[in-house]
């Protein structure tokens, strides 16, 4: 069997609002589940300031390292909104105004007081790129080369990613097991780390928590391939269970 | 007035957890807030998964770029977490048991089945670190050069922060005001630019939000002077009343 292509992206989160701790980000894990339906795997996640060459030196690492580079935030009409301008530097690019972007906007506004300078920054692009639909509030995303621009508003940015199903080439989805118990996780590592060892092609990750004063785990196994998952997932459930552990499936 | 010191700080969040999505992260938005706390601005943030050449290149990229470097994740008992020897890589360390940290983890599973194989993971440390409190759970953080490594659960990587209180220098914290209304920012986003020009030394962003089907708008002005915070606040009210909108002092 040939090896298979892993398809992988990184994820570029773009905001002051975001390092400062007033907003809590919540695209990490929007984009990553998205991404693994269509078969790729965020393999790494940047967070800068609004500041054209801090996003311009983060677009330049993560578009060159990986198949895909997303990101969310800072395409708004307000000053602090750079986002476009660092990542036309950074692709060497001029930023213009997008026709069909333009008129998205005058349409939408057209019962909203009208277009005005501030509404007419969200038509600028990258020259070349194409847009990504917004069905939620008109303002489109962005596409150009392997970087697809999205908003840093949850809802809008999924709204975005919904649009771009189908358009973006993946390879198997990366399927997941989950297990749970009421167990120390460091009375079981030794049999997780076994397990994993013994079924290649698997990931198991263990995931502690603390609830009610007791210590339990989520033993999550990770797999391209159904069959060695299942198998896996069975021999870590025979495992726990000889140990003595009362095992949930689908996790606690 | 000599020209203030500002002191920044790189987070990495190390875990495939993270970037499967399965997990929803909390730390950065603890630590940004821990962080203005203490006078030092979270300059960037990365996300990697649980793989030594990845943990050990963005360490070595963050360490160097900012006066302090935290990370969050990957210092538990089972074979995937591996954040000490990422870590000791890019240092140049040897990993090496603690014999503090050794001690404490005795004394802490004394009454818990006690120590083993997997629970003495938890004692390995970069050559030469000394170690971060942990009162919630025994098995304690680690401080190495400009490096702190603390817990992936938000729980207990707050209880770390908290023992660091005080140990870690820093400048003046950011202030910051915010006032919201019930504003599309688009129709305000020449009043906001201005009125941050107009006042050096602070900066006002710009969040928007749909709620009940309106359109809404939070605007952050933040500086490190108290004085210049106010004068800027008071004026973006009264510009804002000046265009006739209603202002909440505080944010929506």
């Amino acid at each position: 069997m040939a090896e298979e292509r892993i398809w992988t992206a990184g994820l570029l989160i773009i905001g002051d609002e975001i390092l400062s701790g007033r907003t809590q980000d919540r695209n990490v894990a929007q984009v990553g589940t998205w991404l693994n339906l269509q078969g790729i795997r965020l393999a790494e996640v940047r967070m800068v300031a609004d500041r054209i060459e801090a996003i311009a030196e983060a677009v330049n690492a993560l578009r060159s390292a990986y198949d895909y580079l997303f990101t969310t935030g800072g395409i708004g009409p307000t000053h602090d909104d750079i986002s476009v301008d660092g990542i036309a530097a950074a692709l060497g690019r001029e930023v213009v105004v997008h026709p069909q972007a333009r008129a998205i906007l005058e349409a939408f506004y057209v019962d909203r007081g009208g277009i005005n300078e501030a509404r007419l920054r969200m038509a600028r692009v990258p020259a070349g790129a194409d847009l990504i639909e917004n069905s939620f509030s008109g303002a489109p995303g962005i596409h150009v080369e392997n970087i697809y621009i999205l908003a840093g508003v949850p809802r809008i940015a999924a709204m975005m990613l919904e649009s771009l199903v189908g358009k973006i080439e993946g390879g198997r989805p990366l399927l997941s097991h989950t297990l749970g118990g009421w167990i120390a996780e460091s009375e079981v590592a030794t049999l997780l780390a076994e397990t994993e060892k013994a079924h290649p092609g698997t990931q198991i990750g263990s995931y502690p928590f603390f609830r009610e004063g007791r210590a339990g785990a989520n033993f999550v196994i990770r797999s391209a391939d159904e069959a060695i998952l299942g198998e896996c997932a069975a021999a870590l459930r025979m495992g726990l269970e000889a140990l003595g552990k009362d095992v949930a499936d689908g996790g606690l």
